[in-house]
């Protein structure tokens, strides 16, 4: 019998999301009657707006005939949204259109960058942290196992409210740090003066930056850095993730980008270095072939004008859902954090068991959130509610804590 | 500095579409009054059949509603199309549902399954070979660059006019078997006792082949194949590939999938085993969001009554087209292979130079094709040439041969 890839053994036996909606499954099954309002999993709930809409109709109606049909595009996107991105977004840091590369989101991104760097390069990531950063990294034979539920070979960067969810660096010198802000799960933001500690470093130790900025368009607090290339040297040191899930609901459309600064490089075995922009470029079209054609024509109405003013809208109104969500548990006399400049509410928990606080808010109160020790053992402790529902059910969400005893 | 993979240095140096790309857009530049007719990628030029485009419709509609909108869907595809799918094609092999696993494509299915097996595991490859079965590998550390263009840890199937393209079986046993049929690049097909050989090997030697289908539904000759579980005893040895990309214009929307039998396992180092299954879903569930909602509506158009009438109506014009330029190339008093079950012609040159073969067809009457040695060692001395063009172009090339001297 073949070998299976030995590396995938390590992972931890189910996915979070997975084992979230095991239980809610099961007490739906046995409370049919029960309205259950889910403010667990980071997926929005309003339509696509109506600018997107009209893209797509209108790119349907082009690969409906023998002029406009579109076939194969070219794997790293079309030069349509590659230059839209880059005018709107990143001309203003020097970028150009071919250091953009277009996908079906930020989640294949990160999942598979990793794999242009060597087995052997140590990988730095927060705690708390989105799992697809480590498990990723494990499947690749970076990391094994331990009995703590962390991994052997990861570098963590613990974030708690005892340093303010702000990682300090890091004692042993990464290859690889991820960073993500706005940050899920805790939805707490870095300044400019934080990061740049984070550039600095990353540039004196020849360290590569993966930044996920997800949810940029979250930020309403002046100053703080939507783009890591808003810190002075960042081009020499990180890359940067994008998508239009979280801004202009594309959970269900798949589109995100990746930034690559044209001069960042890895060093090869032989002595010489090899352009991170090629190996991806080299990556993306052996394993992928480009993200729709009209779901880029669909990316592209994000950016313009009436696009950005519909999408702005969307982004007030999941902001004003966290608002609620903030006072909804504060008043019940919980430590609340994030939820200002991002989609997430990080609650600290007066007891040290979250999957306690997910069964107990579940059955009390029929509300799904997230525990946090799904996100690290840093995350124990604490529970991620998104912003994401409708306003009716967040406010009956929120109506309903008034009842649930704690 | 960061390592890179150092296995990305063992892949030739240039993709070869990329390739063919550059001598083409160079001789545009030189010529700009010279009208070139692509018969060289294999890209698809007829728009999406109308079936498809109303389902595209309707399901952007949705995405535009409250009530209708959906965000993530299942890593693995929704449970209407993986239905639909099961019910149409798979059933009668004793399918279900949960075997089916959506994607955007087979090519990211292909270059990805990979990665499930233990990188020390041997692969075998028919050579012509569309190149992503072998680049990867090669990226996973299974194989290493040769002088020849070949890789050392690849065992290599020789496909040539001396075995009637019938991959002879290997000496020595690998782990996973990668075979398309009908074939790309040669455009020829296995009758069922041929397939049935490869079955029985791979039961008897406890091997995976990893069946691509991707062109089954160009087969016209009685009998042949459409799906490697036609064969008895495949459900306990093979995978299968499928997409949509050829068969209804889906190249520029982006669906396929994979057919994975619940029994089929992999051992793993422990001695236990791990169903091949669970190890994709693990996979996607990680690196992968899902399929757009829209576009998994319109994959399930095609599989209704009047999209499989669409359907074989543009599959009948290409079938025409592969009939001309068979005929085109025969009358030059060249050999012809393929292009009756499949999209694909594959020339047998007087000469074993294919890029001289291109640069004269591209030079004299400016029509490109595909030189055989991109495929592969034994694809020097061939060339292949698409169906995939206009009918318009096609006859036009056709007329073009009557000036070519070679």
């Amino acid at each position: 019998m073949a070998l299976a890839n030995h590396f995938y053994q390590n992972l931890a036996g189910s996915y979070l999301f997975s084992e979230i909606a095991k239980r809610v499954n099961k007490y739906s099954a046995e409370n049919p009657d029960k309205k259950i309002i889910r403010l667990g999993i980071g997926d929005v709930t309003k339509p696509l707006p109506p600018s997107v809409i009209a893209a797509l109709h209108k790119a349907v109606d082009e690969q409906a005939t023998a002029e406009g049909f579109r076939g194969y595009g070219p794997e790293q996107g079309y030069d349509f949204l590659r230059e839209t991105i880059v005018n709107d977004c990143f001309a203003q840091f020097g970028f150009e259109k071919d250091e953009i590369f277009v996908s079906d989101g930020a989640k294949s991104d990160i999942g598979n960058f990793q794999e242009l760097f060597d087995i052997s390069c140590k990988v730095a990531i927060t705690d708390p942290v989105y799992p697809v950063y480590a498990d990723s990294n494990v499947m690749a034979g970076r990391a094994e196992a331990q009995k703590d539920g962390r991994f052997q070979g990861i570098i963590y960067l613990s974030c708690t409210s005892e340093n303010n969810f702000v990682p300090e660096l890091p004692k042993e010198r990464p290859d690889i740090i991820y960073l993500c802000y706005p940050n899920n799960p805790t939805g707490t933001v870095l300044t400019k003066e934080q990061l740049k500690i984070w550039v600095d470093y990353a540039r004196a130790n020849e360290s590569i930056i993966l930044f996920d900025s997800a949810y940029e368009a979250f930020i309403r607090t002046p100053g703080i850095p939507h783009s890591i290339y808003e810190i002075e040297g960042a081009k020499e040191c990180a890359v940067e993730f994008r998508s239009y899930s979280k801004i202009a609901g594309f959970t269900g459309l798949r589109c995100g980008y990746v930034v690559i600064p044209r001069n960042l490089s890895l060093k090869t075995k032989n002595g010489g270095s090899a352009a991170l922009r090629d190996l991806w470029l080299r990556r993306q079209t052996t394993k992928y072939n480009g993200t729709p054609y009209v779901v880029q024509r669909a990316a592209q109405a994000v950016h313009g004008e009436q696009g950005k003013k519909e999408v702005k809208e969307l982004i007030d109104a999941y902001l004003l859902n966290a608002k609620h969500i903030r006072e909804g548990f504060a008043n019940m006399g919980l430590t609340v954090y994030g939820g200002v400049d991002a989609p997430y509410v990080w609650l600290k928990l007066p007891i040290n068991d979250s999957w306690k606080f997910f069964d107990e808010l579940l059955n009390q109160v029929n509300i799904v959130g997230t525990p946090g020790q799904g996100f690290g053992l840093c995350g124990e402790g604490y529970f991620r509610l998104t912003a994401f529902g409708s306003y009716e059910n967040t406010l009956e969400a929120v109506e309903r804590l008034k009842k649930f005893k704690f």
